[in-house]
């Protein structure tokens, strides 16, 4: 077998994604395969019927996407690579195959409808709050796919990589040393991650609001040099501003549109409810050895066996039945003074018809996201300022603090009577 | 409720799927949201990773793709339609809602993996044969979607329709009576079910083959009055022949690129084996009442979670380990007398060898499928015939008689020195 | 000749435009297909090279959309239009036909090279400053197209439209009557012009910014009771915002990226300035009888063919050879009070280094075309609130201002010196 | 000014199109600008409205995509073209500088309207038929834009290209030496040519049949060893054959439903006859010093232009009121023995009722076009066998050897009625 064999795999967002035999030999791994059986969206087919597409997928996106990022930047900055970080051609191929690694197996950590029931993880023995699939992901690359990544030809003639080092990229800690500054590209304020998932979830879905002009916002990322001997930073150049703004826009009309859908939220809390139940111990078996066999065999398919059998208490019946908890109010977006005095009434007044709250911040939602780094140039100087001294638009997207209150099905009616008492002459 | 509200479904190939109450309250029902759970092109994902879609999605985008024929052959040929079956507005009325119904219930039989599992179907009792997937849908629709048909105000207040209407225009007998003219929009040379799913498939599992012009060949389809008082025919009108030879030419393409690919007809196999050990008798229940329900609880998930924890016997184990069979020969897509010796030389070398034959024959592809009625006129004279008299394209197109052998992934080499002495010297 | 024939042209954006009879006749006038040789953007396609469309196929577009627009109102709001514009179904007809042919005919009275050269339109005799390119469309409508519309039979047999009616819609005048009420989805903040234009120059300048869900933003167009007796109004119903606010973003992405794009602005002005020598007097002959003749013979192609003949003077002479104003300074889109001192002390420091100023404000941006109104209800009364009300991005979205400062090309490092000694200290 | 700068162009095809300041340069010159006052389909868009696009768009894109072709084309043959070649990495790097620059300018030469008005080529004198646009452009490379393409810094500094190397590749004439290897790229049986007029015509006009799948195909084609030393030849591996095949189909897709069009077609002749009248002595000036200039101010606008004030005898004064000739009579695309008798009966019958015939072998329709060399391997050896023998399908394409003829407007319905009784009782 020629190890040297190039591959080419369909994809409808980007073409085809072009991988190298190693990269082959990873994503043949039972723990790569697994994610065929993790749905990007878990029930958003519900509501629109198209999103059927899995983590698999995603993964092979991300991959090519990274590349077309890294190969820009070094097109656009390769003097202040080789100046500050040292790199010369064997470092410019290492890195971007230490990128494409990781960016291939970030999600490999993910549980069954990911976000979904990522509540469900358990807590970390150090007191640092609740494991994230980040760390799974890791576990996974220092374990079931260490033969993989380190055995292969490619691997052992060119580069030397352990699977530390790429589990450390993806944690983001100490070991990934200079890798790190790659990071961005995988988790970042304009990652891979996000652009192939914006792209991918409006293809599939159908939805018209997720795009923006990938190519043209590829072509403008760079790095410029760090200040006072810190390491050089990723942004844009200022030429692009617009294209980084419509990222974010893409992402605000998805969040709007699809991922905070209300029916998509309710089976969300079904899910998460379901399972709960499904799991020992009503949470997923630790990242660490000897449990990490049993998370990895958690997956949609199973779950949904499992439903379909009777499995999953209440919750599990309704996402049998699709009896689905309805919305019994929801407030604005961007919260007032006002809608938030509104919130409290109604809150008050319902009581507990509550079944169920979902702020937006739980989902993945941050402000700070926004804020990308953009290059400029003043009076003969760098300039580093971020996106949202540049765009209106994004210094005054604000916080989408909305927050949605749900109720049973039987007592819609109910509800719907007591939130229009609670506001009357409010408005 | 207001019986009168009208729903729209994104569908990324259509925009937006439209339907009324009565087709949403059938669309809710347990036996058509069991679609959810078979996909289209059953393990296709394994090459064509997009490839998640299901018989859910693709059954709104045919009942769409029905009203649109529907619509423009009424447009082209409302005199015809008046004169020789009698409508007035009530009827065109009707007739619409009715092809509608039978379109989006069309495949609410199919079984698990579609196609891949279909020669599990039981023996009839009259001897004619296996079932086929049209008589459960048939039965489902007398069965367990009878009462969601039949019950709706707008279907009692306007139509009358009973569930023996729509079972019968989806099996083309007797009783679907004048109906029967539609049945063509449903199952036939140039139905919305192939337009459907051409470009469906296409657009999910990112292969540019399966497009043609939709709006056009829509809006060139038409009806002609009968030969001999016989019902009147349906057709394309001249000047549109070229967009039905591409229509031909699309199906052609995602044949040979994916339908008929040859990993995708290896996991076809294990399916079909696999499935055969997990069915109680090595077949599926019969469309008749008692075992109907039974027969339902049969989908992709159900199936996979068999495979998952381990059941399915030797196939079962080989499609969870992706160990699956490699192809030994492939004849031409069309065979030549020579190629039909080889073919015979190289099955006597391999003998025992070849561990399964797959005939393109065997899977959905007939010659007779491309031939379509043309309408012209001759000397003021309207003329009838068969796209393939337009197109010499379409004329020698051929039927697509390739073979495909399969051999067990470890005597792979063995297979290849055998067919290489066999066909020594002989090209 | 049937005049019930129905026609289809192709467009790039809506896959076909159908027509009927009399339409088509419209579109074989002179004065009508004089929108061949009138590019939408100019000499935009010296930055977008693909940007060669012409308003010809624009108008088709427009009234495709105006058409999709009015279906869709009806449908939502037939019991409205029943009870307030007392429709019956003549009256829903023969409004959806006016509404088409003023669709149709609104860009007839365009200019070489629209907006660069409106600026050179005429006063007007009643000291209502210059005239309009509506004026024109209207004089246009009332004269060269008279026939066409009023004496095709379906006018006759079924509508009885003069020009007039036609040419008030056009103008707003009073004489449109009733059909005024329709008038806002020709020229409105949210019309079919606008919807039309964005998709078509994204298309074929091949920029990715322009685009918003237009069936979705269609679906959820609506009209609403009007006021005390007022008229009903067109809004939005309240599920729709955000697709509403997705067309207003598109045509901010769509002006900072083409419309107000720096080259794009310098043709803009050579190409005015050039006209102005070549016409005589300086500005276009009159929307009158006697001069419209003459104003008609003005095209792109007329005024091109007189600058390859060295005519047009120093600006002809700047477009002939490419050699355009270089951009010397620009402010932010959007301006702050520094942003506005800085603009005095670089227009101070390069005083008649200006060769030309451009503001954005005097293109086609105004910030209260982004309020549409938004129908919601409250304690189940109908509540009416502006699109800025619902969307922080609208609220905040600003109105650009921003100027361009432009110098002689040969003077360009000249004026990136003063530039920034100006600024020196300031940022 | 930095000579090492990358340029990027927006494309609707193909994203965007990268280029180095050596090729801005050559595109900025006149003879190059020229081409934007060429349109690539002459007048179809009098039939698809949105065909307005410019050779000078699809000059950019045919240097993209040759790139994309030799890339591939390196990818998968390298060791063949080291071998046989001789290329080190300055080889593969000089040979692709050239293929750019060749594809580049390899339209340069085109008259007005294209392909139109090619039969008004002066004779040569060596009496060799009339002079080819290929000619044309070879003579523009070593004229007016042999500066450009000698003098930058980029050529003088890394390959040292005479206008010669360049013009010599264009003509296929001995002066290119080894470069003669990748003149297939530029014209050939799938060059980057063909590959890009098919999408960007599909494109603007809103067609839906030329479009194939670009990627697949480029990245199988590659290149073999040559037989008996000669040089290695260019192909498509066997794997790649119904990607080569689609690319067959897309261009009968095309030629039928647009190159080929009945309008169209007449719009040509009228177009070549006004021409003629136009030019002095009924022809183009000569591709040689002296006349070249001359020939460089011919462009679609002044021809427009002259059009315009009312020159261009009978044929000008058609185009001026689109009273363009009928079609009295068309035979078979593909015709048999029956449709060539029908044929010689109908021109009988019409006489000098016919204004003018056209056959496809004029247009641009060539069976051999469709051999495309494909690349197997039997028995462990390489194999090579021409397209038609793996495709059925290209090899019962059969060449299009339609003919149609028109009549004047006036004289349409007199034609029908030969035509009538010419054909009374043949079918």
């Amino acid at each position: 077998m020629d190890p040297h064999r190039l591959y080419e795999i369909r994809c409808p967002v980007h073409g085809f994604v072009a991988l190298n035999d190693w990269e082959r030999q990873i994503i043949a791994q039972p723990a790569f395969q697994r994610l065929r059986r993790i749905r990007q969206l878990a029930w958003t087919d519900q509501v629109y019927p198209g999103a059927m597409h899995t983590r698999f997928e995603h993964s092979l996106g991300v991959m090519h996407t990274a590349s077309l990022l890294y190969d820009s930047i070094v097109r656009n900055a390769r003097a202040v690579l080789h100046a500050e970080l040292g790199y010369d051609d064997a470092g410019f191929a290492r890195n971007r195959q230490l990128v494409r690694l990781a960016a291939l197996v970030h999600d490999v950590g993910h549980s069954p409808f990911s976000h979904a029931s990522e509540e469900l993880f358990p807590d970390q023995d150090n007191g640092g709050g609740k494991h994230t699939h980040e760390q799974y992901s890791a576990a996974i690359v220092r374990g079931p796919l260490r033969d993989a990544i380190q055995e292969h030809k490619l691997n052992q003639g060119n580069y030397g990589f352990t699977a530390d080092d790429v589990a450390a990229l993806i944690e983001g800690s100490a070991g990934a040393k200079q890798g790190i500054f790659w990071r961005d590209l995988i988790t970042g304020q304009m990652d891979a991650d996000r652009m192939d998932y914006l792209l991918r979830d409006s293809h599939h879905s159908g939805v018209h609001y997720g795009r923006f002009d990938l190519h043209r916002l590829i072509s403008t990322v760079t790095a410029m040099t760090g200040v006072e001997n810190g390491p050089p930073r990723l942004g844009i150049e200022e030429g692009g501003w617009h294209s980084a703004e419509a990222l974010v826009l893409a992402r605000y009309f998805m969040f709007t549109q699809v991922y905070f859908h209300k029916t998509r939220v309710a089976y969300d809390i079904h899910l998460r409810e379901a399972m709960k139940e499904l799991l020992p111990g009503g949470h997923f078996p630790k990242p660490i050895p000897g449990e990490l066999e049993e998370y990895l065999r958690w997956d949609d398919w199973r779950v949904l066996g499992l439903l379909a059998s009777g499995q999953g208490g209440a919750h599990g019946a309704r996402l049998a039945s699709r009896n689905h908890y309805r919305l019994a109010y929801r407030t604005s977006e961007i919260q007032s003074e006002a809608d938030r005095l509104k919130l409290l009434r109604v809150r008050e007044a319902l009581g507990e018809v509550i079944a169920a709250e979902m702020p937006a911040g739980k989902s993945w939602y941050k402000k700070d996201d926004t804020d990308i780094a953009v290059f400029g140039e003043r009076e003969g100087q760098q300039r580093v300022a971020p996106l949202s001294v540049y765009s209106t638009v994004v210094r005054h997207l604000g916080i989408n603090d909305q927050v949605l209150l749900y109720c049973l099905p039987e007592r819609k009616s109910e509800a719907d009577k007591k939130v229009k008492e609670a506001l009357h002459g409010l408005e």
